[in-house]
């Protein structure tokens, strides 16, 4: 195999309460482990030692399943990812423990102000030092309306729209004060240049939003935005704004065509190829040999009941119960949905290659619809290359099924494999997550 | 001086952008402090040294004086407090970073949903091992309402009883979860006892909330609560909420009669005298004789351009602009002000007492209307005990003029003269920050 030297992985780890949805009864899993400060810090130093780029922390305003538990499904007490710290809180800590590793959290714009978001991450990019991304999302279950005075959850189309407008007020105040604005003249009494403080002044149809924020100008410029929308307009945004991308792509055709989708999507907007990154997620399930990772993969799968692994889906089903439908069969057709299209289509698509619901819910629960690999750290790294290589990605990011194990397995067995190709950096480019992307800082719209 | 050794001082450190108003000139202060996380870590650190039990940030969601500068006054550029590390977000870096000094963070109910606030509270109380507290605030000025839609500031009265609905909504989500709802049994495949799950279901006027709050139950059963209003209704609700009440007070007299108060309506609500702490802000200018004490005040004070000085009441006047008044004449009659109600009194009362517009506005200046007082620790020891023994006060949340020395001169010089007389403790009795104020975990609503 060659490599292309110039051209190389990014990795994230993606740290998520549930990875595959069994993973909290394995016997080496921490099954709270996301309500643990002191795993999550041990986890990230992890990542850190394995020269990572970033962690991402996935989110919702409100816990899965709760909309069913409330009437009557008890069924949700067996399944994990119920609790776990607020993830953009969670970064300002892990910031103080760390010192190069990107720090990645998800916050929904369909239920923010565009003023604390903005203000968050600039401030957890200063406290890091420059390592901060905010993952954008649109929220996605009905079970965070219900936290936020809606009974029923803001239809698709709206919820992009909001997000489109939502992104522009927070790039605009995160320019409120140009680098050099504070100039802190004792002597003189001059605390700022007031030629270089900015009001965003921005008045659409979601926001009405004057500024300026009250942080000063980030040491990256501005946080890393990331985006993980597969639909039309999810993938427009994304191209417009988003400096990564996360997607779901079960098949290496799939995601270059997605990849090549985005990258056009871009380059409409007057973007280079190099200034967004499309990372799939992936689970790998390392062994020392192939018969152990299989060994692996089977004993996750044993913990899982299929009625658990089929009720994970009712997300994406709308009103159709598949609890009523025989697991054995084919999906029934499905309604579009309101919540993830591009994860609905998927269930959908496996469907059209045949697999039955039972087959459809047992391949999702492995990495929430995500790829899924075992093998040796060799066969990894093949596979990882070759998506590499023929532009299916620019990267991962890396779900584990549980914590904090096979998080350490990957970065002790995987990483190195993927250094000795040259496939991966061995050390960090610079101080802010930013630089490790090999990204510029952009300029104050007011500066140029 | 008799102790009694059953009362002892309760001391926050106040750390604000501000302090004295031009305290950011002094030779020895670091401007920009609140932008600084590594300063920020140290003066945590210098005041979980002198066993201090919180530090506490107050905030506002605009910058003060916004409106003003956007109107072209460009006066704002010659005064500090611009931008610093938004608190709440700060206090997750600073929970990795100590051990048991308490970690309290504003934020205000005007422009935020309870679900959000719930969240990030009960996730720093996790991270930080129970160390949380939350400072409930209504927003006081207009620079603050332009960056959520409005153009008008919220009423005095609605922002109130949003307040109060907004806290009952956040308690609720707390009690989401029992102590022992996470049984992870593994072998069994059961994540969490469904019967200790509950659904707040909140119905009023500002808010509809279901629940459940998607993290675990916090290490202090619920973060500490703390409040500032002074008027009437703001009175009420920390009598009826708060576990800490920070106050403004210039006189011990005014500071009896607040205290009697608060305490008073507490009991209407059946709360103990000891379940709500009473903390007047105190700025004492410490020198190790009289003389120093006094040339560090004076030093401060000639900083300040009487311009600027008067200038900072704007927030308090309403459409009266005393730039255009004589400044050694009275204060004119000020209509009610629809921002800080308590403080307009405050200067409202100086202004009876004789004071002119300069002298006000001078006064003002050292604390933001809060008390300060410059002498040898003994001095300020005997000050702080006559407030204590004569229940002014629990204790006092101290603030500095800039940072970080006076913050390290009050723990190197006060403190331990108060440990000496028995007024303060010696060490923290416990690791949560309600270990460490002596008040008892609230038991979960669903389960007594």
């Amino acid at each position: 195999m060659t490599t292309d030297a110039r051209r190389q992985l990014k990795l994230g780890a993606y740290i998520s309460p549930g990875g595959h949805q069994a993973g909290w009864r394995h016997p080496d899993a921490v099954p709270n482990a996301l309500m643990d400060f002191e795993l999550m810090s041990h986890v990230t130093r992890v990542a850190e030692s394995g020269k990572m780029h970033a962690v991402f922390f996935p989110d919702s305003c409100g816990m899965a399943g709760a909309t069913s538990f409330d009437r009557g499904d008890l069924s949700r007490a067996r399944r994990g990812r119920c609790v776990y710290i607020e993830p953009a809180t969670l970064l300002a800590g892990l910031a103080a423990r760390t010192t190069h590793i990107g720090l990645i959290a998800t916050i929904t714009t369909t239920y923010n102000e565009p003023f604390h978001v903005a203000r968050r991450f600039a401030s957890i990019d200063h406290i890091s030092g420059g390592r901060a991304g905010w993952n954008l999302v649109t929220s996605q279950i009905e079970d965070e309306s219900w936290n936020f005075g809606r009974e029923q959850h803001v239809d698709h189309g709206l919820r992009y729209e909001r997000a489109a407008e939502f992104i522009d007020v927070v790039m605009g105040l995160w320019d409120s004060w140009e680098d050099d604005a504070f100039v802190l003249d004792k002597a003189g009494g001059q605390y700022f240049d007031p030629t270089k403080l900015h009001f965003v002044r921005h008045k659409g149809a979601h926001f009405n939003v004057r500024g300026p924020l009250n942080v000063a100008r980030s040491p990256q410029g501005r946080p890393i935005v990331a985006q993980a929308g597969t639909s039309d307009v999810g993938r427009d945004l994304a191209a417009r704004t988003a400096d990564l991308v996360f997607t779901a792509q079960l098949s290496l055709e799939d995601a270059r065509e997605f990849y090549a989708d985005v990258k056009a999507r871009a380059a409409t907007y007057g973007r280079g190829l190099e200034e967004i990154s499309v990372l799939p997620g992936l689970t790998p399930i390392v062994g020392r040999t192939q018969g152990e990772a299989e060994d692996k993969y089977h004993t996750l799968q044993n913990m899982l009941p299929d009625e658990l692994a089929v009720k994970a889906l009712e997300r994406l089903t709308g009103d159709v119960d598949l609890m009523k439908c025989d697991f054995d069969g084919p999906l029934p057709p499905l309604p579009p949905s309101n919540s993830a299209r591009g994860r609905q289509k998927m269930i959908m698509d496996l469907s059209d290659q045949g697999m039955t619901i039972r087959q459809i819910a047992r391949r999702y629960a492995v990495g929430s619809g995500h790829l899924a690999t075992w093998g040796t750290p060799s066969q990894i790294a093949d596979m990882m290359q070759e998506w590499l290589e023929t532009k299916g990605c620019d990267g991962f990011n890396v779900m584990t099924p549980y914590l904090p194990g096979p998080l350490e397995e990957f970065v002790e067995l995987v990483i190195p494999e993927l250094q000795r190709r040259g496939l991966f950096h061995t050390e960090y480019e610079g101080r802010t997550l930013r630089e490790s992307l090999g990204l510029r800082t952009p300029p104050n719209r007011f500066s140029v």
